[in-house]
């Protein structure tokens, strides 16, 4: 019964079992239902691949002029006879008007291609549905993480990876051929069950990047605040001075280096975490917390988060010596020794502390912009995974540690000095110290040759409390650990 | 014994010894006729993808000490008598001399890998023209658009795409098999009468530039010389102040944010364009004009140029306090202020004129940056569709919006006042605001309700004067639409 | 006829019409013996992607919990038993306790994935020493350059590209469909005596970077303690000024614009000198010295190095206004100017001077961070060879251009000035300025037309003292030359 289930010819397409003759039947012919924007999209681009291409349309007379003069735009029912391949361009809510032709459709592939407006709108995904319509077609997923633009565009531009999931191997591997063909990247999904996610990829905003941005803003609004209320309010309730002036540049840039500094140390604090966490259990084989995991996951955003807030207080830095503030400052204070009759103020410490705070703060930013460059896809794809952690671990530690002398710079002795306690508030500079500090510390503890001896061997498989000789030793922990 | 071992499944799959022949075979020999760079070049990347490679020259002896040792380099009647599948590296001048050997070459498949030195130089491309010299071989045209560079640095840099057409399915699958074993992602680009525009891309000298470059050469050249006439040739005429030295910086700062603003509404102004064009004939399925197409095309050219002279804008501005000329007017304003005997020169109104802007200066760069880098291919690829537009769309709407602000407090009360008009020529910034207005305008009505709902409705398929039940809104327009 | 024609081994590749079976067989399963990071990643991948995972543990109570449900964890011994391909995920050590099972793992596939900790630590490479060890087997190399977090971050991040060896064409071929069927792009690297250098791969740590950057770091210190000598150490023996505050920006930010404009420099020489021994030996044949090769190969590395100084100069001196000793500097100067009654200090040559050099500056800068987006791999490999090379080429030479100006005004009339002239030695910009001029001049040699003609006519193929009308340029030598 097999044998003979082998013999006749499947999906269509003659001797399917003998060769890959998807690839070489160059004059394939492949039909599409539907003509909205995809559907012309996708049939430009299958024209260019090489494909013949047949449009199945309920007033083919209309739709014709949308279609390129190569492309065959009949009646829905005629596509359907003729083409053993069709993609369905249709919204979820018209494939039941379909279900007339679902005698000439049995056996034949049927590609969906559609998304939904919102995640998880329907209990089943659109695939499954269209596969619970026409259970005697293959149903296969795929196409819809391609946007209509993308396919349009040509092969050279856009997204290149197509996500294909069938419960048919046979119709899947069809369609994989027909998204090589097209210069995409296929990858196997693997059953229809998957279709649902592939569904949702296209719905997706941005998901990692949500707690961090709203780490930021939160951080930035609480170092405002904090610096408003020292900076402004403390000026004006105590000594009545007006520096409200001072609300649009100057306190932002006190705020934004506290928050771009406190998140380069978040970068570093899972990882250090993550290690006395192997080193309390003494073995590598039980999973992390899931808010470490995730946090862990996230150390890329945050990193760029903080290398974007950092460039941030460089610009507005920059900025400080044009604004109007600053020229009158100037021409006040030379007014002011003028009449004081003082012919150098000159002040050796105060120069000194400037020229070395903003040379570490040019250091940092250069390590920064180095780490955020090897975080582009295309770099980091070029590195292997050493390369790859030398930049990332190394030279981002180095980053913080020139940023905390950045940081202790400017600071220099007035971090002890009592008059700049405004409301008893210390400066933000020497909250910020806090974290940095204790990561460093744990780092130079990790660094301590019996300990880092001891992660070292657990992240190479042993375990606390069982004989090394025996087992998971032997077992590949690559170096690529990913912590 | 090794036979009936053979007989026997291989890797547990199926019949494996008979299957993907063109891949299994991993001692193919291809042969390659003529000795130049691309020649040595393909030779060298072809043997270190596991190929046997042939070089046909008409002087072995000299040339074969221009290849690696494993190569052989024969004569070229052996090695057209040896070879099944030749790539024939030579200018198309030189086809001819070829014809002796058109019997062995019978059958045959010939990959033509040659450039033109200019656009359609021939009436003919180079592959239909080696076609029409040997009627009896499949040709193959591929690889031109990858250099003898790219092909010898391997394949983790460069270009990954190959463009492949042929007449022959066959032999076309065959080049495709060699190219995805090479590393490249081939392209299958249907038949051979693709090759033309196939041979006509590596001559391509960035097309989609053209336009936004010669637009911001223009732009510029009209502010600067505007700019010019107001800032330098009015005081030199009306007051006989020498202001020539604004010349390089000055004027130019002044000039190039207007064309960074100009462009950024040129980037939002054709989308606006299509929505309204789409509202007035009430259909989504009416071809745009040309020009609008064109331009829809070209956003991304031109929101990049915008980005560009905004990033030379920021330039510039941090320049200006670091110029000589601003040290000088600093030191004289503070000599008269001494003699004038005022202690405070403050102007609160000024003060704070300058904070905001500068402000939202730097937070217009901000928001333009994000667009630049998700303009990035390997950044863009890696966002869906949903991402893509919240970021383009949105943000750059808001860029628009602060960019428009930072312009308004730039020009603050001045603009209204009489002076200010010189040789009643209003100031640039003026100027440049009525574009936004309209966009921004344009945007507002587009959100009102009525409005956006029939804009919806219409980007889903629905026709003015149809019945809605009916009709193409079954039909799948993707939320991905790109107006 | 046709038939018999089919019958007969087309291309000359076997048996193609049957094939591909293994893109078929969706419902493959693998092993993987060993229970490590990269073994879990490794499942969860080939489950995502469609495979059936079987694990063989030494303990497999304990691993299941390691692994996904849906992922079978067995002894070694009923893995090995089961399936016919098996991914040997654990360190070289262990390889040899695999020996008890050499009889039931006869005729399977054996992929190696294993990495070293060091370069060439072994004679033999981990995958041959793996084939001496079973015989029968059909081992392949493959996936070691793929990290366990990439294989698990999904195929949308990371590296995609996995080079794949092995002396046994079908197995090979059955890892390279799996490897494709999990999102890489497998790249065949011939036999598995390769297997040596793709294990050494994931240890390299940026090859092409260690000169520039050596170079980089030397140039640096040079021209730092050069600076330091005049611009400190001078007025402190001499003239016993404490100008000690200089070191951390001042010498700084007079000797970075010095490396970049060398570094810059350096990019053009090779070219030059290339072409120069074409010129002299009259032939493109003849190879190139390894010194000159490698520096060629090394232009893109010192070319970004030569950018990321600029940025670095344009930081510094953007950062200048802003700090305390410009201050106090203008503060004392306008109390000078008031002592001496001096109404105003205008000089109008310095002014210019100031506004050109800053305006150079920035044109500089903005030609080399053009070139350096070109450099992104992202970037580049969407431009042809054309374009490339006309941003690379053309607007890097401007750039040159550009900067020897930019130098040029720097010095404008000081270079001549005897007082300039600090212990005898120059200021560093005259001395910076030698090779550029060199490189200027040169290339204007180059373009004379009869050294231009003779170099295209080289470059074509031409051989000095041959005849023309016989030989070698009759063969291709692409337009895409790599000098």
């Amino acid at each position: 019964m097999v044998e003979s289930d082998m013999e006749k010819p499947l999906l269509g397409v003659g001797n399917a079992k003998h060769a890959s003759s998807y690839d070489l039947s160059c004059g394939d012919t492949v039909g599409i239902l539907g003509t909205g924007d995809f559907s012309r999209s996708l049939a430009i681009r299958l024209l260019h691949s090489g494909f013949k291409v047949v449009i199945g349309s309920r007033n083919p007379r209309r739709s014709s002029g949308l279609f390129p003069e190569e492309v065959e735009v009949v009646l829905q029912e005629e596509a359907v006879k003729r083409v053993e391949l069709l993609f369905v361009a249709m919204f979820r809510d018209h494939y039941s008007t379909l279900s007339k032709f679902s005698e000439e459709l049995s056996g034949k592939v049927l590609v969906d291609v559609s998304n939904n407006l919102e995640t998880n709108l329907h209990r089943q995904s659109n695939a499954e549905y269209l596969a619970s319509l026409f259970p005697k077609c293959h149903v296969v997923k795929g196409f819809n993480v391609v946007s209509a633009w993308a396919l349009q565009s040509g092969p050279k531009d856009g997204n290149k990876q197509v996500l294909i999931c069938s419960n048919s191997p046979e119709a899947k591997n069809h369609v994989v051929s027909i998204a090589r063909r097209m210069g995409f990247i296929p990858v196997d999904m693997g059953a229809l069950c998957s279709a649902g996610e592939i569904e949702n990829i296209p719905l997706r905003l941005l998901p990692l990047w949500k707690i961090p941005v709203i780490l930021t803003i939160c951080l930035f609004t609480f170092f405002y605040c904090y610096n408003f209320v020292r900076g402004v309010l403390h000026p004006y309730l105590v000594e009545n001075k007006n520096e409200f002036y001072k609300m649009p540049v100057k306190v932002v840039n006190t705020s934004i280096p506290c928050v771009s500094y406190v998140l380069l140390s978040l970068v570093y604090l899972p990882g250090i975490l993550a290690a006395f966490y192997q080193l309390h259990y003494g073995t590598k084989y039980r999973r992390f917390p899931d808010w470490l995991d995730e946090w862990l996951r996230l150390r890329k955003q945050i990193g760029l988060a903080s290398f974007y807030c950092a460039s941030l207080h460089a610009v507005y830095s920059l900025c400080l010596p044009m604004r109007r503030s600053a020229r009158f400052q100037i021409l006040n204070d030379a007014v002011k020794q003028v009449k004081l009759n003082v012919s150098s103020s000159w002040q050796e410490e105060e120069v000194w502390r400037m020229e070395i705070y903003v040379s570490l703060g040019i250091m940092a930013l250069c390590a920064l912009s180095l780490l955020a460059i090897t975080s582009l896809p295309s770099i980091g794809n070029s590195l292997n995974w050493r390369e790859f952690r030398f930049i990332q671990s190394k030279l981002g530690f180095v980053a913080l540690i020139i940023a905390t002398l950045h940081t202790l710079t400017f600071g220099w002795k007035r971090a002890f000095d009592r008059t700049h306690y405004k409301f008893y508030l210390p400066p933000t500079y020497t909250l910020t110290l806090l974290l940095p500090f204790i990561i460093i510390l744990a780092k130079l503890v990790l660094f301590l040759p019996c300990v880092n001896l001891s992660l070292m061997r657990i992240r190479r498989g042993w375990e606390k409390g069982q004989c090394v000789t025996f087992s998971h030793v032997q077992e590949l922990s690559e170096t690529s650990s990913n912590v």
